[in-house]
């Protein structure tokens, strides 16, 4: 069995790193397995820049927003010299497995270490919930009670005076937060990547709203769409009625994380541990219809995540 | 088809239940039929309190804690003439089905509606998460954020002080509040009536870690297994360390709801007109491994909602 | 003394013009004088769009953020006709004062119907907090927490990579948002209107601060100044650093009114009917050193609200 | 010119010790003076347990609750020899002179010290806002708005049942953070220990507004009154309402502070070492009418911090 592994993370950071990075470290120690905690993601461990992390280490981060092991993007590690640093600083520190928790960016450096003869498995922490095989990654449920929260406050305002006001979402490529921010915030319109609605139709819409008596219409609008600017320029010069556009940015990335992303984090990684314990290697570990599962990093990087296509059904039935 | 329906909230109310309102309203309307609202649950229903809904009765309440039909608890109504005046009502204002947001004492309320001959179909609304047949019933993730608010806003204190703190959640005779609050809070201890765990253990845990240096201890109790109070002497009696009592009481039923709940009163509220619309009766909708089923209301109203096992295993592993 | 009062919110709205409303009202009816409501403001006056509030008029809405009696902006109000059809409306309902709860622009409203012999009182309600003859405006406090809490989010992803992070806050010309939120976030710089900083000595403060090791710099900065994105720009060409923009928006505007806010809604609300009741006109409600004031709208009108320069000094000094 | 100070916080802990102890620190090392941060209070003094404390030391505490250099109570430091030893401990390690962040009770320390000739500048932080000499203690606005979404939350509740809830508020002896909390709660009643309102209005009050058909009451209670459990058995016994009761006990603690606790902090902690560095000894700094002030401790413990009676005057008309 291993007697001691890493852990770190990397890429975009999301609220819930912290939490599992907790849960990594306990069950190894229930385990009597040691862990080390590297900073600065895969900078870091090319560096060396690792320590044995204690019960103490990860006390009271549970409710703490970022990573208190930092995350960065590194140029060097993308290379063959740059990975095989890395794996000679983890076996100078004794290390015999690495948890890499990240996105999709983050599991290709954890690919290549496995193929390596490295150990690595994934834990899925973004707040963009684009990965395939899993349901939900580590910081989309907190990152989706902060929109939720904001378009809630825009509606405040909104209710006062008569206006169309759009809200810009993180989410890269994906549309998960746009979507299930739109529906939980009762928006109008929810213009996402995945789906393409005729732009005449959102006008469409918005003008029945208004001729109706509506007192505001919110649109959510994803970031891999395009500019909620530029979005709201074109609305006004279709319909004539005054916009307003909200960019969330890096708000979206902070915050305590939420129960649902706790309990999360806290699985994930206790499971991870498991399968590096087990043997295993060039895992990544996800949640799918409520039972933990563990897929293949090849395969999963293969894959597409999609939007669920009843919920964005629903949306359109209930904004009538 | 159908061409006019009714809908209730009834019991304690939950977090969530005017989205789930706003969801039959919206989708009725979608499919063209009617909705009447009533108020004060079924005591409203026998005194006829109910009148026609339109989009703009749910504007702007998808984020409003509370139920804006009011909820009340009925004598009279467990009463075979109770049921029958409430049957009445409903002809009398051209209502075909109802739907009734709530918890169990509710169901066996739609239960006997419809063996009555009026069709009802049950949503699950409630913090206490007890209810079989769905995973999630709507208000308990505004509920958990609720208490892990709290026990975030104890650990702060607690991290300044050198001191043992139990918070008493709510839950009835289910432990799942406590459950999951206990994991995403980091607590050392989880007490709920689904679980035995032997006292001695429990103060050996706070012993162990007072001796280890830790700043503070949380224990998280649920209601249904006693008095936190109560709890906390005992646990001053037989360790020596400082408790300090926390009873969240009726804060954990109030508040915006999260976007979990928003999303599944959403889903759920609009199934449930589906199945209206269908003709099924005597029905509860429900979320299980991320999928929307449904099942007989006599059959749920038999079985009993369990705790997630894993879950309260690796809350033991995790608070070592 | 006047039997009929009548109360409206004009311009941006503001979180606690609902507190304000509801003091409004039942300090009349504490006094037995009616109050009528007035919505959309000086458009709704115009055409008569007021009615009768009770007690329940103003039930449960002390929490709520924007305003029940909405607001508008008139281009017709501000022409002699349109204040004589005000007036008429007002006397047509037996109003006999009015109370304005808005900003500057509210208040010229407020003076030319006085001039025009129908008494006014202004509440000053605002985020910005630009009002001269008080030292706080209503809804200036929930802004500020709104502000500081997404700086704390974007601190948590700061201190997660190495970056700096621009806020752009709201405040039309005046700096007093940007500046506390600016020392209540810990910000390393604060650029406000009132005062120029030397562009290079943003720059060396951000260059000497990542040298020393800092993970993140956080700039607050207010709209009156120009564009968040455009200084980003700026930064980056100037220091190299990499530079990231949020423009928080309309967000600032809404949300649950604050304790201060809710507190200082129902003092000056409450203190405009006195004054009404008094026989006074032509006046302002605030707040200076903790005592509530009143002055002379022409006064408030030609004066320029200023910021507190010992806070703007104690910032540069936390912030070496 | 004092070269060396210590900053520690004692007694119960308040949201805003932390941006206190931040503002010290960084406004003496603007000042060229050093500065030694305590752990835990009195204790940690008598012991040695001291070390200094650079910009890094304070980076990123400025939202968070608790206080980074933990507090505790000590009976030896009441003693002679007891605060003989803190001395010898300060001057073995060249501190000049001590900031006490704390209430009434660590100001007595401050008295004892400064009487046996080593300087001592008090800053008063605790929530119950119950220091004479200052309008606002630090952490007071924090726990008021915790308190106000507790009665949010309970109003969310209190709309859908028709019931009567008593909030129990802590404040020891003072009613202030009751008093603001009804007020900008909505309360119908606030029972503090500076006024005696005879039991039988409130029970009157509660009557008059079931009758007038109120969907629910709340009462806010201070705990320096007695027990909100007692207060509510005996209004069910009189008027035969329902009541339920909340204690909100430790989470009033808690929380990131407010922008208002913030600027305080930071104004209050930075004026205090002013006072050092210019020779005074023995006082404690305030804020009071919006201005920076500071008492002699003897004096501020002589006297005694009194309500605003307009506030509690003006809470009674809007409670009709």
């Amino acid at each position: 069995m291993v007697k001691r592994i890493g852990v770190l993370t990397s890429g975009g950071d999301a609220p819930g790193m912290n939490p599992a990075i907790r849960a990594v470290v306990r069950k190894a120690i229930y385990h009597d397995v040691e862990v080390y905690g590297v900073k600065y993601g895969y900078q870091g461990l090319m560096e060396g820049n690792m320590s044995k992390m204690d019960l103490g280490s990860v006390g009271d981060i549970i409710q703490r927003g970022g990573t208190i092991l930092y995350s960065a993007r590194s140029e060097e590690f993308k290379t063959d010299e740059g990975q095989q640093r890395a794996i000679e600083q983890m076996k100078k520190h004794g290390i015999e497995g690495l948890i890499v928790i990240g996105g999709d960016g983050s599991f290709r450096g954890a690919k290549k270490l496995t193929e390596k003869g490295f150990p690595c498995i994934g834990v899925p922490g973004t707040i963009d919930n684009d990965i395939a095989g899993t349901d939900f990654t580590i910081g989309f449920d907190t990152a989706l009670n902060t929109v939720i929260e904001a378009i809630d406050r825009v509606r405040d305002t909104a209710t006062s005076h008569e206006r169309t006001y759009i809200i810009e979402t993180m989410g890269r490529n994906a549309g998960d937060l746009a979507l299930w921010a739109g529906l939980s915030g009762g928006a109008e319109s929810i213009i996402i990547p995945e789906k393409e609605e005729p732009f005449q139709d959102v006008c469409d819409r918005l003008v029945r709203g208004h001729q109706r008596g509506k007192k505001h219409s919110i649109i959510v609008l994803a970031e891999g769409v395009g500019s909620g600017f530029e979005y709201g320029e074109r609305i006004k010069k279709e319909t004539n009625l005054e916009t307003r556009v909200t960019v969330l940015g890096y708000i979206q990335r902070g915050g305590s994380p939420t129960a649902q992303d706790r309990v999360l984090a806290s699985r994930l990684g206790a499971k991870a541990v498991e399968l590096l314990i087990n043997g295993n290697a060039g895992r990544m570990v996800g949640i799918q219809n409520n039972k933990l599962v563990d897929y293949d990093i090849n395969e999963i990087l293969s894959l597409k995540h999609h939007i669920n296509e009843d919920m964005y059904n629903l949306s359109k039935e209930l904004s009538i």
